[in-house]
Order: structure tokens, then sequence, then C-alpha cells
């Protein structure tokens, strides 16, 4: 018998229609003979609804207090949807997280799972039950409810497919898989049949933003087999999996991977001696600012420059820091520019063959875009380009490597 | 030190501006140095918001995902009001049923409290903390939620009293007392300072909805001092005990309770043998109808007539069932008035006082108002007569028991 967990996220239970519709696919999944979790985000809305009123009362709201009341909104859809299988003669149990339970550490609002009950679980599937999760929240030892921070209902349904050692864990989604770039820009772009964990961490974390990367990173190291699909059509979606299971068939580059609002940051002339580095983003993180691209060529004489990218949001503090920190270490001068984006050609095929760096160069030469910065990992080349350029670059690039669906041709 | 316990309804919390109320009302007693316990419902509308959720959903909710559901409720709330009192300075913290917790059968959506744990509870106070409690909701002994039906946050609030043998149990409302009967009947109606549990059970259960019937039996039962207040204005409210505390000063009659939304339903010549009773009122129990006064009078030869009350709502349903029952049983007729109303005197001094029976027949009689049903009990005289005359009636024993404020003078 195949053991499936599916995700269902807000967009998906936003409304009872909704719910029905999904109590619907989990019904016929059930009837032809699956044995089902199924974990439930809250409705969209609701958590940004009961942030709003937790601020309204407390200007730094208590954490503790905060995950007494978040976890209500998957509390409510679990109950609707476990109501709504039984009204399709579907049998079915909810569970909220301290029922499981979900064992988590005391971090409130970002609690880390530390384990997960199975006995109820296995108990209702033996019993032909459909079991539904409330995801998002544990309880710790003491019995404090716990939240696991923003998208932490994908990482419940991972936590759950690891431990029951499911076939199959289903992210259900607003998109039917994972594609080479954002169709928005790219009109070919494909929905890819397959990626490597390793690339989807490196997707999601750069703008791609179909999974929570917490939770692609928790599949990866316990080897959970994820899929995503869509909630709102039919169709196979994009399978997750390790290497080994598909690297016969891969393509050199999986997709292309951007985010345009970031801003660039460099600090120029900073002394060739130990510690500077310490000393230029010890006070940045601590100040709350992610930094995202960090870039130190060799240096000149005695200095080097660095620079990094923050989002553009941050632009304004991290540039006040900046220059505090600069006067403090005696750089010479500190430049901002927060019109720039960044690009990814993502693919664990690159590791195996050279010459991608230098066809994606070229292509950008062709097209007489400027590249200001450039990063490079095992399975990924980031470059930093004018914002303006951005969406030129992805439609070439995706062009160059033949990314797009056969069928319809890029206008780019 | 004096602990309290102190409850909130629906109304008391049903905005951010409120809740806000509230924890200044309760940071303000913690201030004097009380030790506090605060039951809180849900938000008003809440909860019928997500009964209609669960109707739309399925049929016959699931009682088990009913009460997942209705929960998540009063979690909302206590988690709220703990934030806003910290955000006082006033130390909180929330405890759902479970976290406490409420132990209670396993009867879902209608559950009995079993008992309640004290430990968390004692500590935290002993450490200067305000305990909120989500009312109305608890745990069977499998770890389910529970909820204990409407108005069961005022049983949660009593219960914990008891347990903790706290020195007052306060209901804030959002009336500021048990008044002699409806003010907006009668103007000059007075608020009481003092009345025994056993009028409030015949107050409350006759139309004077300011307290839940069973949170009052609960705090007869285990004797735990009540308090009505105003959560909108100051006031010392009535106070609600045993007799032997104040039966010196008790007046004669307490208030005059009513309903205008009954039907009275006869059914004549029914044939004087045993089991009569029972074939008429088994099958109006199997419907759910709920019956208020029975009357049977002694018959005349070999047969009676039995009469009876429901709500005006199950009129229709219960004519119905009584025409079968009456060719069944081969009684004569049967007869259905769906425009009465129900009039009580409510007093502990009747007990000790003959007489008063007299006095308000006569008058009634003096207003030429004909009196269709009596009953009686030891602290109770009821009476169902023509809907029209309810008003003019009970304005007139009003005043002939003297029950008014005397600095107003009542307009009837």
């Amino acid at each position: 018998m195949t053991l499936l967990v599916q995700k269902y996220g807000g967009t998906s239970v936003a409304s009872i229609e909704r719910i029905k519709a999904v109590a619907e696919k989990v019904a016929a999944s059930s009837k032809v003979g699956n044995q089902l979790v199924v974990v439930l985000s809250a409705m969209s809305g609701v958590t940004n609804k009961l942030l709003g009123w937790a601020h309204q009362v407390q200007a730094e709201p208590s954490a503790r207090e905060m995950d007494v009341l978040l976890s209500t909104g998957e509390q409510t859809t679990i109950a609707l949807l476990a109501m709504a299988l039984e009204e399709l003669g579907c049998p079915a149990r909810s569970y909220t997280g301290g029922q499981v339970k979900v064992l988590t550490d005391g971090a409130h609002t970002k609690a880390r799972i530390i384990d997960i009950e199975q006995k109820n679980i296995r108990k209702d599937l033996d019993n032909g039950k459909v079991v539904i999760v409330a995801g998002f929240q544990g309880v710790n030892e003491a019995g404090e409810i716990t939240t696991l921070g923003r998208g932490g209902s994908d990482t419940t349904a991972v936590a759950l497919a690891a431990v029951l050692n499911a076939d199959e864990c289903q992210i259900f989604t607003d998109v039917d898989g994972v594609y080479t770039t954002d169709p928005r820009v790219v009109e070919n772009a494909k929905r890819l049949d397959n990626v490597t964990f390793e690339e989807m961490l490196e997707m999601s974390s750069l703008g791609a933003k179909v999974l929570q990367i917490r939770s692609v990173e928790f599949a990866n190291k316990y080897n959970v087999p994820l899929r995503v699909l869509s909630s709102f059509e039919e169709g196979p979606g994009t399978f997750i999996g390790s290497e080994d299971a598909s690297m016969m068939e891969m393509p050199l580059i999986s997709g292309i991977a951007f985010t345009s609002d970031e801003a660039k940051l460099s600090i120029l002339g900073v002394p060739d001696i130990p510690g500077m580095a310490y000393q230029v983003f010890g006070p940045i993180s601590a100040a709350g600012i992610e930094v995202d691209v960090i870039v130190q060529n060799v240096g000149n004489d005695q200095t080097n420059d660095i620079t990094f990218t923050v989002q553009r949001k941050d632009t304004a503090k991290a540039s006040k820091i900046l220059q505090a920190i600069a006067k403090e270490i005696k750089a010479e001068e500190v430049q901002v520019d927060d019109k720039v984006a960044k690009l990814s050609l993502v693919g664990v095929g690159m590791r195996s063959h050279a010459g991608i760096a230098s066809r994606m160069f070229e292509t950008l030469a062709n097209e007489s875009i400027n590249i200001q910065l450039i990063t490079t990992s095992e399975i990924k080349i980031s470059i930093v380009i004018e914002e303006k350029y951005l969406e030129l670059a992805v439609r070439a690039l995706h062009d160059a490597f033949e990314l797009g669906d056969t069928e319809t041709n890029s206008k780019a």
C-alpha cells in the first residue's frame, strides 16, 4: 500500500469551497487505496490578520503568546477538512501539533522539530482513516505551543514523511511544478519533471519561491521523495529527489533563478589585515540585515574591496552602518547601488562540464549586458547586473541553454 | 491575599480595543494586590462564524471536529489578552483548556468538567503572574479537545473558582447586575445587591439571561461566591451566594422573570390510566423539543387534560406529534395557542409567607388579566397569560410587590 503525505497551502484552503475541493482530491486518492496523511496551512490571510491584531495589542508581542495565537489558524482548517471528508464518506481525523505530537525545541515562533510520534497516526491509517495534521505547529517538552516560522507547514509535511517513511511527500500549491525560469518572464519556460535536492535548494533560495528552503534541506537530509503539484489542476508536477535516481538524464542546466529586489553595497580600500571581514559583517548582521551574495576580490597593494548584496528595503540601514564602519576601519569609500538584480544558472550537470560559464558570459556580451559581480558554487553561477537588463538576460540565457519548451518559441 | 476568578464574555472581548480595556481592568485589580485567574470567551460572533462554516462543509458536523474548530475562538482571545497585559507591564500567561488541564468527559460539544489541575496555575500565581484560561474548552482522558456547550465559559470560571477555593468568582458581562425585572419593561426596575443561588436558578431559567444556569448550579453545589458585574462601567454588581449569609434581609420577592416566545399545547380527554404522561412526552422529547411548564389538573370522570408549553419555534412540530399521539391514545382533542407568555415571581422569602399568591392574583384581576395556567415551586409562582398582557402584568406586579427603585417611579 502506498503511503502519501500531502500538504495543502493557504491558497488551497482559502475558502469553504476550496476546502471542499481539497476534500474531493484527498477522498479520490484514498479511494484508490492510498494511505494518506494530509498537512494543512491556515486559510491564506488569516496568519497576517492574527499578526496584525498581536501588533495592535503589544509593541513587541510575546513569542509564547504569539504561538498560542497563530496556531489557531491551522486548527481551524484541519477540523473543517475532516468534516468535509466525512461528508464525502471518507473517514478522517484531525490532529493539532500538540495532539500528534510534533515535539519541538522551545524557540517560540521559529521552533525546530525534534521528533514526531507515530502511534496515533499509524493506528488511524491502519483503520482506514485519513489523518489530517495541522502544519506549522508543535509543542515543546513543557507542553507549550510552538510554531515553526513562515512556511513551516512544508517542514511539517516533510518531517512526517520522513518519520513515517512515506512513499512520497506531495506539496500542493498554486503552481503546477518547478519551471526552468519564471514563465511570466520567459513565455516558453518549461516545467521540469525532475530536479535534484541540490538544484532545488539553489533555486528556492534564489527566488523561485515554490518550496520553503528549510523543507528541502530536511527532505535532502532524510532522503524524502518530494513532489510539487498544483492544487487547482491535474498534472504530474515536479519530482524532487536525490541525484543518483535520475543522473543519467540530467541536463547541464536545470533552470534560471533570479531576484530583482536587491541592492549592492561596496566598501572600498579596506586595509588588508585579518579580521576586516568580521568588522564589516558583524554590525550588519547584528542589525538583522540579511546578506545575500558576498564578493571579495584579490586586493591591490594593502587594501581590498568588499561587495555584498542585501534586500532592497534594507539599503538605507545597511548604508548607514557601512559608513560608520568605513570611518572606523579607515576604509576609503562606500558605494551603494540599489538598482541591481541577481540571476543564477543552476544545474548539477555543470559540475562535470566546463564551458558553462563562458557560454553564459558570451551570451550576455552579445546582448551588451555588463556583469557587475560573479560568484559560483558547484552547481550554480550567479551574477549581479543592472536591474533594467534582468528580463533580457533571463530570456537570452534561457534560449542559449535551450531550456525552453520546443512547442512554443520564446519571443525574446 | 485575595484570589479572584474573573470571567469576561464575548462582547467584552469583541475587538482589540475592548481586549485592551479588559487588560486595563485586570492590571488595575492585580496592582492592588489581588491574585487573578481570568477566563475568556471567544470574540462575540466568532463562534457563530465557525458554526456556519462547519455546516457549510458537513450536513451534521462531526462533534469531535466541531470541538477542534470551536476551541480556536478562545485560544485567540487568551493570547491577545496575555499580550495586552504584558504591554501594560503586568506579567501574564495564557492556557488553553488542554494546557491547564481542564479534564472533561468525552461528550463532545457538551462535555462536563471532571477535574482541573491546579499545579501550573498555582505556580504562576505565586510568581505574581495573571493566569488567563480559555473558557468553554477542555480535554478528555485521551487528549481530545472537548467543549462545554454554549455559555460554557461561565462554567469554566465557576469550576476554577471552586478548585482554587477563590474568594470570589466575578462574571463580567454587558449588564451591571441582576434586576428585579427587565428594565426595558419596567423603568424603575432595581439592581439587586444580593440574590440566593436558588433565586438565581429560577430567574435565569425563566428568561433573565444573565448567567448560564449550569454555572449557577455548579456555584451552588460547591458554594462558590459569585458576582455579576458590568465590563463597561464601574459598580458593585449583584452578589449571588447561599441563603444563610443574607437571609435576614431577604425580601419576599426578589424579582419577576418572564418570557414571551412560548406556545401552549393541550391534549384534552386523556384516558385516566397509568403511563399516559409518558406516552405524551416520550415522543415530544424524542423529537428534541424542550418542554417548559407542564400542568395536569385533577381529572373529571375517566379522563384528564394535560397542558404544556414549548418554545414558539417548535409549535408546528409539537402540534403534529401531539395530533398523532391523541389519535393513538384515543384522546378527545388537541388545542394549540402560540400567543402566550409566561411570568414568574421569584423569591426565597415566599417560602415562609402565605398570601403571596393571592396578592399576585388580586393584582392581575384588578387589571382584568385572565390567568390560563398556574404552577408553583417553593420559591416561585409561574403563570401563563395571553401574550399581549405580559408587559402590563409585569409592571403591575412590580409595583404591587414594591420592587422598584424608590428614586424613580414606574410609569405603569
